[in-house]
């Protein structure tokens, strides 16, 4: 069987920040079947993650992209790998059969041809669960948080935090854990809607829109008069030196991510000389590192939302074309939860 | 008896680079003896410790004033307590004599009256060593580069170390230890005339002058073309941007000091995007912190100080009058090595 597959591209690298002319939709005719000897796997992609760090990958050049095998560059007019969840159509894998629900990296595609090593794919039990909690809150955004968080961070009962992107994939998780971990729980982000939602969907003790506020340092003030123990930090920049300028002694920042950065050459500033007075530790992670607790962020996550004491936040657009547009949108603030398309009904 | 103390105390909050009308030099009487009931210890001081950090507790404000009790704010025309060796005169306290010699905050001044306790007043047995190493290499600057070396950055043997300010008091024992743990050590000085005691004194693997290097970024490429594992910052800035972007995957930066950031309030803007994709952990940290592993910090020094593995690099001025230039020329890098005045003769 011969199906035509629509793929996203870019046309050129990116290194401003992106538009949908730097992005092609191309149709390719795939053939739906493998070979005798070959270890491919055909999969119909159902749902694909949208996530900010594919930016460094698109770049003509990122420091990102020498340091992590989870960011090499991405090539104009080649297909982009990203998180997925999908269903296998033939596979010349004997640990995979037609009708397989999997995960693991796929394309900005409607079909992949993956091997299943290089792809990290796996079987998925959908416990009962939504398909779409794969991409984001028992994926590798719920991994982040709960690493960040736990690992990272070493947050303790009763300890002060705050959350930027708060009503991101990860920071809407991050601030989720440490509210049911016991703590004092402070989000940001950029809509009054999303404040409310932190507020009154997700337990957040406070949030606030930092688009509203004149000081971020007085603002953070504010809301931790005795100052922050934990900064899970996914902005960076001006963010990022008003919570150092407030974080308590011997505070930790987990930074798992630095829009701000992304897009601007603009650099984030923290005051260095309170890092040494505050004993504060700032440690950059990715959640690939910390495969060896996958397993128990799996058991607590998974428990969490059978119980309904987490909401996993999600967004969808619906259909491929709609990728470069949900991209974008990421670093416009667009998103409420983790972006998701979804690629086949 | 009664003697002619003189005593150094600033004339006003010192807010820009220091110069010597900041400074006075003040006459007062003072009476060696204690009165019957007084814990009360009267002190000769033979020689006291010029440290840069002073100056961010002479500011009118400072971020550091407020969150280190190492750190509290000097006033104008009081004496400023500073780590010194000196003599006990006459003392009112039963865990001291007459003739001891002790170790402990002690003042910018000939003579010194202190409580045993709040000083941190303890005696000293000079193992044989001269009484000036117990300020520098056997003191705070030499607990700070223990510390960071072992317990925050957590270097191992083989691993490759860059050191700022390295021929400074705590740069040139951090460099020493590094080389004696089994690493490749570079550091950098501000001229020719440090860099080559660096390498011919201290054994470093290489060192270099930062004023001939055009792009530090560039330089470090040069000496580390595989990549820096550890940096142990003491100066931030340019130079802390330079290493985070050298530095490897999983690399640390121990970070004492940021006389950078001390005088002037242009900020250290390493790339946060950096510290994401390569894992990094810059950790502030204050010697103080770390007085559980001061005997075995002791032992392994003064071991290596008695069978002459470490040199131990001072600088001595004499006399109380020369405090100020003494202190004004730590933020010119007049000074190799430990800043030391000496009082008395």
């Amino acid at each position: 069987m011969e199906v035509m597959n629509r793929v996203v591209a870019i046309r050129h690298h990116i290194d401003e920040f992106p538009v949908e002319s730097d992005f092609e939709l191309k149709s390719e005719a795939l053939i739906v079947s493998v070979k005798a000897g070959c270890d491919d796997i055909v999969v119909k992609n159902l749902y694909v993650s949208i996530d900010p760090y594919q930016i460094n990958r698109m770049k003509s050049h990122s420091s990102s992209q020498k340091t992590s095998s989870f960011a090499t560059s991405i090539k104009p007019a080649q297909p982009i790998d990203a998180y997925g969840v999908g269903e296998v159509l033939a596979s010349g894998n004997a640990d995979f059969k037609k009708g397989d629900l999997v995960a693991g990296l796929l394309h900005w595609a409607e079909y992949s041809i993956v091997k299943a090593q290089t792809s990290l794919l796996r079987q998925i039990d959908s416990m009962g669960l939504p398909l779409t909690n794969h991409l984001g809150i028992l994926g590798f955004s719920g991994l982040t948080a709960y690493a960040g968080l736990f690992e990272v961070a070493k947050v303790k009962e009763g300890e002060t935090v705050f959350v930027s992107a708060a009503s991101g994939s990860v920071g809407s998780l991050a601030g989720q854990l440490a509210k049911l971990h016991g703590c004092y729980v402070v989000g940001s982000a950029g809509s009054d809607e999303k404040v409310g939602l932190l507020k009154e969907k997700l337990g957040f003790d406070e949030a606030f829109n930092y688009k509203q506020e004149r000081d971020l340092t007085s603002t953070l003030e504010r809301y931790f008069p005795d100052g922050i123990d934990v900064y899970f930090d996914n902005v960076g920049g001006e963010m990022l030196e008003a919570a150092v300028a407030n974080l308590k002694a011997f505070g930790r920042v987990a930074l798992c991510g630095v829009i701000s950065e992304y897009t601007s050459s603009k650099k984030a500033a923290p005051k260095m000389l309170d890092l040494v007075y505050k004993r504060i530790k700032v440690e950059g992670f990715l959640a690939g590192d910390f495969l060896n607790v996958y397993s128990d962020f799996i058991a607590m996550v998974s428990q969490y939302l059978g119980s309904r004491k987490i909401e996993s936040l999600e967004d969808v657009s619906i259909g491929v074309d709609t990728i470069p547009s949900a991209f974008i949108g990421l670093f416009k603030g667009d998103n409420i939860g983790k972006k998701i398309v979804k690629l086949a009904v």
